[in-house]
Order: structure tokens, then C-alpha cells, then sequence
């Protein structure tokens, strides 16, 4: 078999051996009229890749292969498609089907479609599975297939795929901009984005960390101020300040939930991206009741806003700060270990497809 | 002693015994030039007084007056007042006092004055803790002390001042209006004054409840639709349905959250009004990814939020369903026993102050 019937991808193949990947075949979904392939020639390695292959956001349909932070050429394109050709390079990120016709993908809010479809782990109509970026290939509807500028290299656009939009939309969405003062709480592969898109945006950009070495490289991303999460009464000065709070972290179940929501300004937003494994500490409705304050989250971001990320990102010249690694069973377990234990600073690139998988066409 | 030197008020003394009320006198704060001296005529039972004479909020300081739904006419004026004056019938709801200089008391926002003082049980800086509206008489800031239009009877102009503002607010914030679907959780106190104001603000209202007798009042109060939610995926037909969530419900330690979450428009609000002693059911972030949603609370609403709360119950003769009880021990025991029970449709206003406080000037 090979291409184009069958994809092969770095795969885990059981939870209790969840950073042992194996080069194995599977097939793709059919291929229908608006769908691509794409030929993928760098990864990144998203802190959803370990929540799915440990389990610890519920049992995934095993064997899987993850990654979600695409970054490709396309090789073969559906007689419908319109939005790109064979040769274009594209991005992939962590959704690959919405119904493009309900009131919500209508509204430019397909990340939201009820019938959305992830990139990996889950069910097609035709019975597969969907698959991810660990992989000489990917199929994807063409709608989740963006343009990747010209200017931004491979290894940093990956990336931008799920964490870079997963922290542009909710912060754009919520106006941030000139005059608005803009707290990312946890400095990782998303807090270090968020900085770089909020300071882009013109706000003003407060960085909380519970590590303090990462203040060097929070103000080099944009951010003004650095405050320590570790100090006794740290959010007592902040009380009333902040007009969106966009949390990163990866342990929110470990914060002092009154502590950060009393730095928000009278009805403002404590928004979530980082998915822990846990449940948010003990809330009571009378927590957000001293500033009329919400807590909430979001899940990645519209086309629409993908395509004004990565314009931003070229306009300012914006580079994340990434570290790659060579594609391999032995580095897709080193890289996912190391996002596991929190070593990465900030995003891993997988790269060097070509010698990975040297048949495919 | 008497006034102006004591006020007399039924007073409970003690959290185990926290409906047995004893008619006591206590000196009142120190009168400033800013204050007023309310005689009073009629006071709704809330449930914050519920909660806090059970100790359910946590101890309270005690002997304590409560009540924060009041209504009388002002007796005395202190010599700065300017926006009333001695004869004036005026509404005090559950705060009296707020820096009125900070950035939040000066967009409009003095609900939220971190140096905010509520009408009962809060430490005054001369030393006396505040007492409510079960009372002959309440001294008062001017700016917690509110014009009542003359077509708005006291007993219907009394729980307003708490359970109508703490509706109104956030319905207004919200923008509840004309082509927004906005669901009322709870139809008691608050929920049935929620009804009434977002129906008349134009929008279609959603009343949903655990008591199904309740569809009758619920449609005439202004629900368009009623939802039992005792019943089996009562959620799934609303899927992505509401602009906006008020919770009224003294119950949503029991919620299923992501039936409720699962109604919502994408990244629209599920808020809090009713605040039980009990924390909110587990949440994860997560829980709020599906349609970027946010949870929240508010508390009380804004000066200006209530003068127009007045206009608007004014120009649409908009009219409360109220229970009225003759001011006693005896009547307020009753009325606080069965709104802990919810036994009250939909509000006491207790009543005949003059004959309980015979002898007051």
C-alpha cells in the first residue's frame, strides 16, 4: 500500500505507554470534493497531544496519531476545491470539518459548529477516525486549510496552527487594543503567544507567572510588567486593573481563584485556554459577585481569524519562541515528555519529514 | 431614649434561633451631612436575609436588623443633601454607602466600591455596624436613597430595591432587548421580577422551572415560553438557544451545568443572582469550551440603573406579585421561615409600621 491509500504516522498505541510512538499505515478518510492532501513537512507539539495519548482527558480511540499544528504542501485537491491548489503551502490546526451550513459556522463561528470534526480521534461519517500531523500526511475540507505567508518559516507557523490562534481569537474577541491592560497567566507554548498577540494588538500587557526566570523572556515577547504568582499578596496592589485576564496555564486547579478574579475590572472576563485534566477549584456564584466578574473559556478560533493572525504576525514580524526536533519514534517521545513535564520553552516544531518518510511521493 | 438618638427594630440575636425576633432599640451611625433619616412604611424579605440571620453566608455580627427592600419618607436631611428632601418618599435597598470618588463609584459603577457599605451588618467607621429595614427607622446616605414615582405603592415599590435591581442590572448590561432570547432560571423573588423586566425590555423570555405550576404566573408575568426542567434532555431542544442566562435559582448546587451552559449562544453569559450557601456544582474549563461560554455573578446595580429600573416599572405599569405581612415578631418570623422554605409567591413586603412603632415621631 502507500500513498494515496494509506497515510503512515508516528502512532500511540495504548494510554499506559502513551509517550511510545510507532511508525505505522492507516487509511484516511475518503476523499471527497472539497477535500486536500498535504504533504506535511513540519509538526508542532501541542499540550492536547499529551492530555489525549495519557488519557487524561478521557479514553482516545487508540491506536492515534496526534499533533494538530500542521504545516505542508498540498498535493492532491478535490474537484471542488477553490480556496487553494496543488503546490500552495497551507497550515493545519486542530479542526478539519464543520458544517460550513448552520447559523453558527454562518456567523463565522465554525469552531463552534455542533458537528465540527477534530483533527485526530475523531469519528468521520464514513467510519474512520480523523488522524493528525505526526504523519506523512494529512486530509483535510479545504475551509480548514489556511494560506501560510510566505515570510513565516515552517517551524514557526506550525505552532500558530492550535496554540497561536487559540490565544488570538479569545483576546480579540474580547477588544483588546490600545488603552486595555491585558493579564496571560502561565509564560508556555500559549502564554507566550498570547503575549506576543496582545502587545501586537496595543494592549498593555501584564505577564503572571509562578516562575519568576521567565520574566526575561516575557518582556522580550512584549509584555510591560512581570508579576510573580509565588509572592504572598501578589493581587492585592492589582485589585479593579486588568480588562481581560486570558489564563494559560496548565494547573488553574492549583490557583487562588479569588486572588485573580479580584484583579479583574468591574464585569471583565477570566477566559481559560489552558485545559488542565482537573476541575476549576471550588467555585460559589458569590466569588465573581465583588467585581461582576465571568469565568469561561473558548476552543480555538475562526477561519476568519486565523487568516488575521498570521496577517498580524507578518505585518509586525512576530516570531514565537520554538525549538525543533528531528521527526522520530525517539523524538516524538522526547518532545512529548518534555511538554508533559513542562520543559519546552516555548513550542517543540517537529521538522524533517522528507528523511521520516522517505517514499512518500 | 427613642429618636434620634436610638431607632427600634426586630432584631435577631442569635444564628441557632434565627427566626425568633425580638423588637430592640440600638443607636444608629453618626449622622453626616450627607445623610438622611428614613421613617419607615414597608420592607420586602429578601433571602439574603435569610441567609444571613441562618449564618449560611457565614456569621453575621449579632443583634442584627435585616431587611434591604425599604420604603419610607425622609424625616431628617442632613446639611449637604441635594437630592431630596425632608417629606420625600424614597427606596433603600442593600447598600448604604460608597466612596463615591474612586474610578469604579465614578463610571457608575458604586455597586462595586471596594469601600462599599451594605445595610446591614458592615462595620460604619465610626464603629456602629449598619442595620436594616425590619426597624422604625434607617439612616442613609442621600445616594443609597431613591425618588419613588408616586404610581408605585410602597408594597410594590419595596422588594424593588433589592430583588428588582439585582434583575435589572445585569439584564441591561447583558442588552437584553428586542431579538434576544434570554432564559430566567428560578421563578421565585428575583426570578419573577427577572420575568418581568426582560419582557419589557423586549426580549423573549424563556422561564425555566423545577415547579411546573409555576407556567401560569411565569406567562403572565411576560415568559413567552416556560421549560420544565425537571424533565428528561429538557436541554437538547435549546441547544445554542439564549443570548443570555439570568439565574435566580437558590439551587444551583443541584444544576446539571452543562445542560445549562449547552443552551447558550456561542460566548454568551450564564449569570448568577441567587446566591446559595452551597459552592457551584464542579466545573471544569473545559465545560464552558463547547460554545465559549462564561459563568458569572453580579451584585446589586447602579444609582442611575435604578432610577431607570423605577421609569421603566412606571411607564409599562409594570407590577410585582407581593404577599404582605403586618410588621410584628410574630409576622416576621412567618415571612422569613417560608421564604427559607419557598413558601412565598413571590415576595412578603411586611406592612403597618405606624402600628408596631406606635409611639416613633
Amino acid at each position: 500500500m502507500g500513498y494515496p491509500d494509506t497515510f503512515e504516522g508516528f502512532q500511540v498505541n495504548s494510554h499506559d505507554n502513551w509517550s511510545t510512538f510507532k511508525k505505522q499505515e492507516y487509511k484516511p478518510k475518503t476523499f471527497d470534493d472539497n477535500d486536500i492532501d498535504v504533504k506535511i513537512d513540519a509538526c508542532g507539539i501541542c499540550g492536547s497531544d499529551v492530555h489525549t495519548i495519557t488519557g487524561g482527558w478521557g479514553g482516545a480511540p487508540l491506536p492515534i496519531t496526534v499533533g494538530h499544528e500542521v504545516i505542508g504542501k498540498v498535493v492532491k485537491a478535490g474537484s471542488k476545491v477553490s480556496t487553494c491548489k496543488v503546490g500552495d503551502r497551507v497550515g493545519v490546526g486542530a479542526q478539519v470539518w464543520a458544517c460550513l451550513k448552520c447559523n453558527i459556522c454562518k456567523s463565522d463561528n465554525e469552531n463552534y459548529c455542533p458537528h465540527q470534526i477534530d483533527t485526530y480521534g475523531a469519528d468521520y461519517p464514513d467510519g474512520t477516525i480523523s488522524q493528525g500531523g505526526f504523519a506523512s500526511h494529512i486530509r483535510v475540507h479545504e475551509y480548514f486549510a489556511f494560506p501560510i505567508p510566505e515570510s513565516i518559516p515552517d517551524t514557526l507557523a506550525a505552532p500558530m496552527m492550535c496554540a497561536g490562534i487559540t490565544t488570538y481569537s479569545p483576546l480579540k474577541r474580547a477588544g483588546t487594543g490600545p488603552g486595555k491592560k491585558v493579564a496571560i497567566v502561565g509564560i508556555g507554548g500559549l502564554g507566550h503567544f498570547a503575549i506576543l498577540w496582545a502587545a501586537a494588538l496595543g494592549a498593555e500587557v501584564y505577564a503572571l507567572s509562578h516562575t519568576a526566570d521567565k520574566e526575561e523572556d516575557a518582556k522580550a515577547l512584549g509584555a510591560k510588567h512581570f508579576i510573580n504568582t509565588t509572592e504572598k499578596d501578589w493581587a492585592k496592589p492589582y485589585a479593579f486593573t486588568f480588562d481581560f485576564i486570558l489564563n494559560c496555564a496548565d494547573a488553574t486547579q492549583k490557583f487562588n481563584m479569588s486572588d485573580y478574579l479580584s484583579t479583574l475590572k468591574v464585569n471583565c472576563k477570566f477566559h481559560n485556554v489552558g485545559l488542565p485534566d482537573e476541575p476549576l477549584p471550588e467555585l460559589k456564584a458569590q466569588d465573581f459577585a465583588p467585581n461582576g466578574c465571568y469565568i469561561g473559556a473558548s476552543h480555538l478560533g475562526s477561519r476568519p481569524e486565523m487568516l488575521e493572525m498570521l496577517k498580524l504576525a507578518t505585518d509586525k514580524q512576530l516570531k514565537p519562541i520554538i525549538q525543533t526536533l528531528p521527526i522520530s519514534e525517539q523524538t516524538c517521545k522526547e518532545g512529548v515528555e518534555k511538554v508533559h513535564t513542562n520543559e519546552v520553552r516555548y513550542r517543540f516544531t517537529l521538522t524533517d519529514f522528507d528523511k521520516a518518510f522517505p517514499d512518500r511521493p
